[in-house]
């Protein structure tokens, strides 16, 4: 992600923002965000969101995530929201959704749902 | 894609092969490839499987795609696997299956399902 | 559906609530609705919300559904509500969610997401 | 799925096969069998694939699952086929078909995935 130029834009409980700025190694030949990029930041912003709610020693694993791509993400950047729906002792599931952003106009461009499972970091 | 190092190494009607080195871009802190480059990869590959079905002005764009993590992405390459199941005017519906590869031996390491859907090319 | 005992109990522009009560025919043996049951009822609540923006002979099919089950529907009845979140031409996607209802308390038990197709009646 | 006629009619170890005949319950005014119905014996197909590896006090809950409809399921009765992708202490993840047969051809008519929990029964 950071190697994408992504970054946390914001973070509450159960609830992570992450901006990906448009550049030419997550754009296609038509200026549009890749959608494996736009899937990649949103299952990241949903781990993220998991993480807020748990112990330092906990981490998180993507046991599956599915999303619709809704609109072609085409803007100066885009955004991706991950929000617990429902947090747990072993399984975790997120809602996902990626706005693009243009000129300060946001517009739903993916919209996804993710189920993660919480791991215990050892020597923590 | 080709910004992460990946490239087909396989084409037939219906089906292509991505192979994505592992390298530190792609990678985390515990050497396993990304769950969101696995993803990534997973849609490339089925978007490509469903273009070597249809006439050279047609594209696709991804509707929706899913993905279940089976186990750490560890080795010295993944291979991603797209096979139409079922290919249609409109939609295109396609198994996805990601490989990691280490001194040889395959494991599979993620499989999904993915809806495409048919676009022509303007002027073409 | 109607087969189930279920019923549209509230219908609003891109937004449909249908209701299964609690029978034997949907329960299991420990008294939780069918996950199947649970996911049938979205899958439908979905598609009737999607018509409502549609004119008379259209018709929507649904092209897939994935649905996580949050936590066991035990109640009087479970309602679900199918929330269309980008109405399309061709492609149409739905937001799912179920609830069970004991005692007038309502508690989410499945949370999903759709995609629908739409056709054309003949002869309409 | 007793109530709506579904019976087992194969089990091998990670393999269950469940037959639905086409009844007046679960088909819709032009013959076709319900999205839902297809995505509830196919859930189940999964499940008890499952529990096939499973000794003899483990269930399983299905954490979520996701399914394609791919042609309409017209035959005299569909058959689905839960298949164990990936087995786990914790987690397992099922592939799922399902088939219309007409007259003794097969036609695959949608393809899902589906993730299960194990849980402990207890008292046995």
């Amino acid at each position: 992600m950071h190697h994408l130029g992504a970054r946390i834009s914001r973070i509450a409980p159960g609830r992570v923002h992450i901006v990906l700025p448009s550049r030419p190694e997550v754009t296609q030949h038509n200026g549009f965000i890749h959608a494996g990029a736009t899937g990649a930041i949103a299952d990241t912003a949903g781990g993220f969101a998991a993480v807020t709610l748990f112990p330092d020693n906990a981490e998180v694993l993507t046991v599956e995530y599915k999303i619709n791509l809704l609109a072609p993400a085409l803007g100066d950047h885009i955004e991706a929201v991950g929000t617990v729906l429902k947090p747990g002792r072993t399984l975790t599931v997120c809602g996902l959704e990626v706005f693009a952003v243009q000129d300060g106009r946001r517009k739903l461009v993916a919209n996804g749902q993710q189920t993660l499972i919480r791991v215990t970091v050892p020597g923590q």
